[in-house]
């Protein structure tokens, strides 16, 4: 019996299916009745969402810092008001996007990586997530889900290299930290993809 | 003649009479056909004016850092999008608080000195103010001046200790840079702060 509540990410590029397997586990884990909180990143809290809003809605942004700034102060909220919380209360938290996306998105342009690692530490240090599921899919294969949500038809070779990195950073910090980062393959189906999750997450129940 | 255009900010506990003196220098630079853009933080951009509102609006904050990492994100699109530019075009920018204000106002509940000192170099490194203008009053006086404005007729002890705090840590500053910072006796009349601040700026005209 584990003591203090599990804390579990859910990570993967747009496309990889993300939303939809943790709307599944969702489902899984009510019928389990099992003590459970979903959250996301950005957002989280009330004022993370204020803050989500303007980050969403701001496309003209100069400085590379600015987007991680910003997203690591609504995660200082989102972890001091809904996650400690509710993982004191004894409740397994699972987040969909927490820091693991700050190291794979935001430092595809330009090099963040001791920048992001000071954010990590400031503050992140004492809420590791125990367990990060990766969902991992073929770039090409996540542009087709999307293109079939949004109606769209084409994505341009600066999306699809932009991507190629985003997923390359996800997998190099999984193969550093394969005990806590477990890689699912995505491109199964959602029932594939689901079980995999659930498989994982079992032992924290 | 100087070669790049100058970069001032004006700082001072609230109540100081910064506002009433960034308007009169206004005048005084406009008279004189000076090449001037008066900004202030949080704001001077479009997104930093989103930023301000959210951060002004936001009270039930938790996390020390999150005010800095807020205050820090607007603040380099400030640079971006306002100071860099107008200074590169040989405009001098009168900045209404800056990163001072940071380290006066956001480190006093907490011991953030080493944190604030990283976003500098992060942010602020290459474009550190050529003079900066610390308006300095007692806080009884500040306080008096801010209940006729609001009228309000009481501050409690902890505004005091608060605001007493935050003098005395732009004190130190000004003593640690005293190339940079020049202390304006700002007890005096407007006219008087006034001339002062002007006295201050000329060298740079």
């Amino acid at each position: 019996m584990k003591q203090k509540a599990t804390f579990i990410t859910l990570e993967g590029i747009d496309g990889s299916g993300k939303s939809t397997i943790i709307k599944h586990l969702s489902k899984l884990l009510k019928s389990e009745k099992a003590n459970y909180l979903i959250t996301r990143e950005p957002g989280g809290s009330a004022f993370g969402n204020k803050l989500r809003k303007l980050i969403l809605s701001s496309s003209h942004i100069k400085h590379p810092l600015t987007h991680p700034l910003l997203f690591y102060a609504a995660r200082a909220e989102h972890i001091e008001m809904t996650i400690k919380p509710a993982l004191s209360q004894g409740t397994m938290v699972i987040c969909d996007r927490f820091h693991d996306a700050s190291h794979a998105y935001q430092a595809v342009h330009h090099n963040l990586d001791k920048h992001l690692k000071t954010l990590d530490q400031w503050i992140v240090a004492d809420i590791q997530p125990d367990l990060t599921l990766f969902l991992d899919a073929p770039v090409e294969l996540c542009f087709k889900r999307i293109a079939k949500r949004r109606k769209l038809d084409t994505f341009d070779q600066q999306d699809k290299t932009f991507y190629e990195s985003v997923r390359s950073r996800y997998l190099a910090r999984a193969h550093n930290d394969p005990e806590r980062i477990k890689i699912i393959d995505a491109s199964q189906s959602i029932a594939q993809v689901c079980h995999a999750c659930y498989h994982a997450i079992q032992p924290w129940l």
